[in-house]
């Protein structure tokens, strides 16, 4: 079959440290009353939050300012945009982590609706958003979801019948990306570790998804090189260093333009409803379960006739993350192999935690199973082999 | 130095064989009135633009069409602009080479002004583009320019006082490409190795540029990959082939992608002076200096104290062009010399014209290396460096 795929426009990118400083000219390109999304704390903290504030109104730039705790609500969506339906906002920025972004995505989308975010929410609402929104600059300070790339906004009701549930359109993209690793440096080693784990699957579950295409694929690769060997150390004793910051803030943001491009496997399958039931961070859900999730599809890929493609991808980046891409020494399998323990030592050293410390039990899999897809995954997976990888980090 | 770039939006990419089809629900999203952009003859003698009249036709789409002969002029800009001021147009498509695609990306950017695009254009008028404009959706039939992905126009005004300048504005990228290489499969010999040349040139320039980035790197490669095996079937034997043209194509929007992000190199720095002066095909000038001109730039980064970072680029692609990208028992210089060599056969393969048939002479090229300059080049190169690129290929 010849080549045939769709590519979604991505944000400008403004990547590098220092770079948030183009905020103030940024914004004045599209008005002069900007709506702030911030989370709860971090900013304020390190006294960025001031800081802007005060370039802000030292630019004669009228602004205010939302704290989002945790991930968003569609509650907490619909109460900001009802609030600033009628403030002439001309742009929103959105500074904070993955559930920021999304949260500054969605409300960007709704000041210019009258109804509810949970009437758009796909397989919640039954109507189609027009893509219509107030213009979003995405400013990420962790390196995580790649938010700052996608079309999507995951809106997320918690509790028994809770779910996490997308808010999509194209345009939903935001206009601008600012990525400034300086943000990152004071990311706790903790979160950094699950972000990091979160992007790092992004990019490799869009490299092999049965929908990646010949963009992705250089792009995931790319992302996933200068990841490699900055995980580490970013979580640990670089995680001031600004090299070591600005190459994970590059995966995020790579990982974030493949999946919204090529889609993802069994790893977010699994994650989607285990983050509706469970407060446990998306990343952290990504990151325990990655290694037994490659594990499990490199298994079935070899019981494939059709298994070849993705193997050889998969090697690929074994070969890529044991630092010896151009060895051809190494077997196919040897590559496999190496792949699968780099994960298992990844899951060791960043230290993530298991499903049982967030209260999931035995009991718990089986609906947890039922509610999973395998999206994009390269192979198909069982029940049986989906509740294998679950109970083996439990 | 950490890692610091901008990447500019590109547009929404619809790729594959068939996608045409795709063009009439598009046109409906912006409205029901159409002005259509094409190429004097190519698509008349094919029966396409028949066929895309009819199906404009039967889907209610109110349609005129404007036929550019050539590369576009300030005057066939002006004109159109003009007849179509005041025509409540929706949206814009071009449908043809790098010429056609320009001169629609100009019209639709000049709809809306009342005075002459000369005022515009960088180095020829004082005023500055404000990037606004009627959407535009650009549907390449060469592989060439890579002018789908790009931000710029280029308009010429042949003669001694002749240029080729840009109008430039981010907004002035596509919103839309729709690349359908069924649309390549008439393109003739001559036409698919000059363009094809001209998208190589093109990704090898922007890969070794001076301003390149990770994601111009990775994209840049990955059209090198596709399009190193399909150049010379696409001229020869397999030139109604939908593989060989998909990867033709290909290479050629990323071509565009990578050169608006990472620039370009001496070899276009050359071409653009020499374009004004003479009626010689762009893909021509580019495709017949360009293995002189990697030869020279090799050379002196040899002999720079912070020539290795280029040098070993220039490898990659020696090894990637000779099939053995992972094979290390090639040393550096093996790769540079292959590279060398495959360029060179290329030219003689694909009986790329020398410069004196299209009249160029000695006397010329003081007066070319004069108006020349070296963009992102990876080397600094002096007027007798760039003289002897010119000379050799006379």
């Amino acid at each position: 079959m010849s080549l045939s795929f769709n590519f979604a426009r991505i944000p400008h990118i403004i990547f590098g440290s220092g770079k948030l400083a183009n905020l103030y000219s940024l914004i004045s390109q599209y008005g002069n009353s900007v709506l702030i999304v911030v989370g709860a704390s971090s900013l304020k903290k390190s006294g960025k939050l001031g800081e802007i504030e005060k370039t802000l109104g030292d630019n004669n730039i009228i602004y205010n300012v939302i704290d989002v705790k945790g991930e968003p609500s569609p509650s907490l969506v619909d109460e900001a945009a009802q609030k600033y339906r009628n403030s002439s906002i001309d742009v929103v920025v959105g500074i904070g982590g993955g559930s920021v972004t999304d949260a500054g995505k969605a409300i960007s989308a709704m000041i210019l609706k009258e109804d509810s975010i949970k009437n758009y929410l796909e397989g919640v609402g039954n109507k189609i958003h027009n893509g219509q929104k107030i213009p979003y600059i995405a400013i990420p300070t962790t390196s995580g979801t790649g938010s700052e790339a996608t079309k999507n906004a995951v809106i997320s009701e918690i509790g028994n019948e809770g779910y996490k549930k997308s808010l999509r359109h194209d345009n939903l993209i935001p206009d601008v990306a600012i990525i400034d690793p300086e943000l990152m440096k004071s990311c706790p080693a903790s979160v950094t570790a699950a972000c990091g784990m979160d992007a790092f699957t992004q990019l490799l579950e869009s490299y092999i998804s049965s929908n990646s295409n010949p963009i992705t694929d250089a792009l995931a690769y790319s992302g996933m090189k200068y990841m490699k060997d900055a995980l580490i150390p970013a979580c640990s004793n670089k995680s001031s260093d600004i090299n070591t910051r600005s190459s994970m803030a590059y995966g995020s943001l790579i990982s974030g333009m493949t999946l919204a491009n090529a889609g993802l496997g069994v790893v977010h399958g699994l994650a989607s409803p285990i983050g509706a039931r469970f407060r446990i961070p998306h990343g952290v859900v990504c990151g325990t379960i990655l290694a037994e999730a490659t594990k499990m599809n490199i298994k079935k890929l070899k019981n494939s006739s059709e298994g070849m493609k993705s193997l050889k991808k998969y090697a690929d980046i074994g070969a890529l993350l044991s630092n010896k891409p151009f060895n051809t020494g190494k077997s196919l399998d040897e590559n496999l192999s190496n792949l699968i323990k780099i994960l298992y030592n990844w899951t060791e050293v960043l230290n993530l935690d298991k499903l049982s410390n967030y209260g999931i039990s035995h009991n718990d899999i089986s609906k947890i199973v039922e509610k999973s897809g395998l999206k994009n995954n390269p192979v198909n997976l069982d029940k049986k082999d989906m509740t294998e990888i679950l109970e083996n980090r439990l």
